[in-house]
């Protein structure tokens, strides 16, 4: 079964709606730019006035067009779309694409035209592209509907919000030769078909090896990475997203009317999905192409191989800063490159082949052979003079070298590593580069996009795997079952506030909903007043208490001196009450006080952050990260898309920067991540078992969740309903 | 004066020890290359079986040479080293050039020969550059001694610790074309000459308008940056350093010898003394470029200007990620670009000049000079087509387009304000960008790299404004100046710790000595025994207390039970002094405990660190961060080199991370960086009056510092005496 936009994106039969004999119009330069291009389909040029153009038989209406039309190319002003649209829903053609622009992006007499032009197109099953879109290039049928010349063709699909950035990506591919385009898809408005049914046509397509995505912002995030996380297990998408900055959010949206989102949402969610992110435009291209190319990395450990020290350090860091490991070499390994290069200067890794006489290429290729056999290392990257010795040294060595390139890609293979280069002579492609390339190993002009690339390797193997364990795992633990509905007890709770007209439940309901849910929770008491104080000793033993006020109209429960710590003795904790009591009275005068929440003081530990939020692009998000009160400031938290699988739990641990302070400090023990994701796992499924039992939770915050050296204490507990 | 190696560096009379005649010997290599490329000095070739060597008359031995030789070659092999450097020194040769390699990277035996080989050289006035080096290539007198050929000339200086790092800079600027090499300078073992000479000569060299470094380590970290701040006023110094992972330090040693220290130590101390540290090495040679060319940035506003979305949306994260602003143009700027192109799709900043019409390279000239026009603007970033237009709509745009480069070039220049260019097509270095850079405009092919370059250009022009300002200082306010000597009460405490055999001060001490410097203290005060628990709260009032032990014997304070936080009442008091006594006593048997440190607890407030150190490479560091238990977990600290000033004091408040927590968060006001600044001056010249006593202190750490809301805390004071 083809994909529903298939024949649409590569038509065999397409109509120029507006064609036009004048050199000057936009209905002459699509046709000639399909002829030029050397389109595999037929051309229908529409134009009542005339009956031939460019050689082209010519129809008077789309009407008038005999056999089947899969796209209408329409070259005609805005304001024409919705006769049109019309036209070609009577006709049955399948897809449209509107090239002009003064629709929602332009005034709000253009929305308008957008929406009816919508309508019609919807009526009649008739599907859009764009409008305001530079048009589209497949290369299955050579339909060159974008207007830019020169094209390399290869495995790449490229999707983006903007032409210029994609044209930028163009001209890197026009110069570099080896890794071309077999779609450019420019989106415009995206009035009709969106970024996920463009995506998942390029998954369907079996001439598409990669995606290439730039994105100001998804109007649909979540069908995207439902869409993508059908995508990325057979290739993968990398993307560059607009949105990490408050200029970059303004300028999003002043180009192409998008709500960029929260960067650091998108972050989490879009990494969960399997997608490739970036945040160098710079890299994009590169990344694509190493992606396509190399096979799977087993692990996160690279070995660098040089003729010559310093560029080793650099690569050293590069990788190492990209969360890639150099693992020391085995001694068989180290005695085999000794063996090879008596003199070499570091034999362990990184490798310095250099030894005090002229460089050879062939060390490049004896010393890969050792190091990629070594169960130590999953990835290669060389480094320094290689693809330039025939170039420095004469063409004596050029047939060593081009040996050297051939049996690298054999290596790759035969081991299943990836392998990567990075030569100084990238800029100039020498032939022995070229005989590299071709056999299918990349090379780079820099070390640290070659380091990028294997990081970004490292990255996309983990996501397969984790993804492709998720899909196999049984239903019981897959997260999706586990969400069966919300338990009585704390569909009571739910029931309760809402009677009571609050959709900000009372820390104590949190708590009982938690705990029905099955939440580990400490143990704490509500106090009713001061006299209760006896009873919450009993209780909770006397060591030091921390005491909160319960109100529903009570938001900041410390600054309205509603919160007391450390307080230990029954003297001190009915003092403390009444202090409660009075400071909230009178900084909330009328306060409805449900009493003090008195828990036993957790010990000293680090303070996590634990939540739920409803993401406007994405939906239900589960928020991880350093809690306490500096979390806005500190602002290390992950996220991750609804349902979390404990993968994406454990992922989202191993995310958050302060990873030291987890891996214990000043005398506490290291976190147990185990117990850690069985909490965030938890807390996802009361998000979803709210949600599936119709009675929604907008938003969960705990916040302290402490862990202490005794395991976690959540500290504090605020939920607020749909 | 000339600078003293500069007859060394430029010899203008050369004599190539171990000369000969044998074309695969390194003496005959060195003679063809400096003939190849034409020096303009004499060869002296030294041989003593040959009279004449590619044609040169040869000498029997460095002695028997008539007249003043600058630079004896030496080609020999490392065991002849002594030798060959004893008779330097007899003919009275003022430097020579030790390639061979064998020497201290190489074993222990090497080890001995170059130091033997340097105390006959010291003996004698001969100075030596390497051994162990790929040699050096200067313009001045074309001496090309470092066998690389196709050198382009210009006004870069290289300094490196890695012959390949320079080699993979070398192509690029082949390939680039614009911006070339007076000087390559491999400076292998630096066994005599080491970085601060060589950079100083550089800076004193008139052909030299800009330094290119990559180094692995400093032998004399401190000679470095001094040498540094005297050129950086003048030219800019563009460095890589090694040293910011584990592997990259590790990698470093095992090349170099070099011990890379402390990544963050060189990030504050190499920023201070003006140098431009970059993290990316394909970033060295772009910014060395743009800081040569560019003018001085007023501050950090820069405006952007293309024509079509995307890219400056790309271009606008790129410059705010790396802290440059894009602030909104004047409206009468706006009204201006409106009138140029009415259908401009933004004109405020980012500027798209795209209008739905074709694009017009002349935008770019007519926007870019209201632009720069524009008193909001300190820069301009062009990002798109340009340089591309000819290639892509023919050559009759060219003319225009070369107008426009003209223009830009001729608009920076008369407002004094930096113009860079990103260009689609700058791999092509098409002939529009042929003239625009030739006139003194950069162009980058991405978009990241011309962001960083303007990003560079701003640091360097705030860091020149900053040195100017401290010279221009009176000496009265002048750090140098302000440290004349220790107070007698510092100084008697200091004895007082001397005479009782301990280094590590005891918290009493510390206060009393950082009081004595004039450092403000909150008060405090010490308990022999619980007795004294009334006078503390008759002194210190009665609210809540922080109790901690005092004694030579207890390092880690919490852990011996040693420490009581918010006691409060005569009572509490006493059974604390009590249970710290008898915890400590258990803890640390027999321990001398002096008594307990009595202090009000802090207001809440943002926890700080205030130290210094004594860093190997560069001597005493003042250090300042984010402090409290977490100091290590999150590592958010910064250094400065003694001598601070009140304006790097603020420079360092204002490069750590936490920026937000300083201004203010849950309720705290913003921290008064002003007084901050002050403590952190203070705190600096205690050190250097310390040291200026003769009684150095190793180690100050005041962390906690505790930012309330009525003013700075010094919560806990450690010192350590040298």
């Amino acid at each position: 079964m083809p994909h529903p936009l298939d024949r649409i994106l590569n038509p065999r039969r397409l109509a120029v709606i507006g064609a036009s004999s004048d050199p000057e119009k936009r209905g002459y330069r699509a046709i000639r730019t399909l002829l030029a291009d050397h389109y595999k389909g037929e051309i229908v040029p529409i134009n009542p006035k005339a009956s031939e153009i460019l050689g082209l038989k010519c129809y008077p209406s789309i009407e008038a067009v005999p056999g089947e039309v899969d796209l209408a190319l329409v070259c005609t002003p805005a304001k024409a779309a919705p006769e049109v649209i019309e036209a070609c829903g009577r006709k049955g053609v399948k897809g449209a694409l509107l090239l002009a622009g003064g629709f929602s992006e332009a005034s709000e007499a253009g929305r308008l035209l957008e929406e009816r032009t919508v309508e019609i197109a919807r009526r009649h099953g008739v599907r859009l592209i764009g409008p305001n879109t530079n048009g589209i290039f497949t290369a299955r049928e050579a339909c060159n509907a974008i207007a830019w010349f020169d094209i390399p063709r290869g495995p790449a699909a490229m999707l983006a919000n903007s032409a210029n950035v994609m044209l930028s990506i163009l001209a890197e591919a026009q110069f570099h030769q080896y890794f071309g385009f077999n779609t450019l898809l420019s989106v415009g408005n995206q009035s009709d078909i969106q970024f996920h049914e463009y995506l998942s046509a390029m998954g369907d397509d079996p001439d598409t090896g990669a995606v290439i995505s730039y994105i100001e912002g998804f109007k649909d995030g979540r069908a995207f990475i439902e869409a993508a996380r059908s995508v990325t297990p057979k290739k993968p998408i990398v993307m560059f997203k607009a949105g990490r900055t408050a200029d970059g959010v303004r300028a999003a949206r002043s180009h192409s009317g998008s709500l960029a989102g929260d960067y650091t949402v998108a972050t989490g969610v879009l990494k969960q999905a399997g997608i490739t992110l970036l945040d160098r435009s710079d890299c994009l291209y590169p990344v694509a192409e190493a992606l396509h190319l190399l096979p799977p990395m087993r692990s996160r450990r690279v070995a660098v191989l040089s003729e010559g020290g310093g560029v080793i350090t650099v690569a050293a860091e590069a990788l190492s800063e990209r969360g890639l490991v150099l693992a020391p070499l085995s001694e068989a390994t180290q005695a085999r490159i000794h063996e090879i290069v008596p003199n070499a200067s570091a034999i362990s890794n990184p490798v310095d082949a250099g030894g005090g006489t002229d460089p050879r290429a062939e060390y490049y290729g004896l010393c890969g052979a050792a190091i990629l056999a070594d169960p130590n290392v999953d990835a290669l990257m060389l480094t320094g003079f290689f693809g330039g010795y025939a170039r420095r040294y004469g063409d004596g060595v050029a047939e060593m070298e081009f040996k050297v390139a051939r049996d690298l890609a054999d290596l790759m293979r035969s081991h299943g590593k990836p392998v990567v280069v990075q030569s100084h002579y990238a800029h100039y492609r020498t032939p022995a580069l070229d005989v590299l390339r071709k056999a299918g190993v990349p090379f780079y002009r820099h070390i640290e996009i070659a380091a990028q690339c294997l990081a970004s390797a490292a990255d996309y193997s983990e996501a397969k795997r984790r993804m492709a364990a998720a899909s196999a795992a049984p239903s019981s633990t897959s997260p999706m079952a586990a969400a069966p509905g919300l338990p009585d007890a704390a569909a009571k709770v739910i029931a309760g506030a809402r009677a009571a007209g609050r959709s900000a439940l009372l820390e104590t309901e949190a708590r009982a909903l938690l705990a029905a849910c099955g939440v580990p929770l400490a143990p704490a008491c509500l106090l009713r007043g001061a006299d209760d104080a006896a009873a919450a000793i009993a209780a909770l033993g006397d060591g030091p208490l921390a005491l909160k006020v319960v109100s529903p109209d009570v938001l900041h429960k410390s600054d309205a001196g509603g919160v007391r710590l450390g307080v230990q003795g029954e003297a001190a904790v009915r003092a403390a009450v009444e202090g409660i009591m009075a400071a909230v009275g009178q900084a909330v005068p009328g306060a409805r006080i449900e009493g003090v929440l008195a828990a036993p003081m957790a010990a000293r530990g680090v303070e996590l952050i634990v939540g739920v939020s409803q993401d406007p692009q994405f939906g239900p998000v589960l928020l991880f990260g350093v809690g306490g009160i500096f979390v806005e400031a500190v602002r290390d938290v992950v996220f991750r898309a609804l349902p979390v699988s404990r993968a994406d739990a454990l992922e989202m641990i191993g995310d958050i920067r302060a990873q030291k302070m987890l891996d214990g400090v000043r005398g506490l023990p290291a976190l147990d991540r185990a117990v850690l994701a069985d909490l965030l796992v938890q807390v996802a499924r009361v998000e979803q078992a709210a949600g599936a039992a119709g009675t929604g939770i907008a938003e969960i915050d705990l916040n302290p969740v402490i862990a202490t050296g005794d395991g976690l204490v959540i500290a504090d507990a605020r939920m607020i309903l749909a």
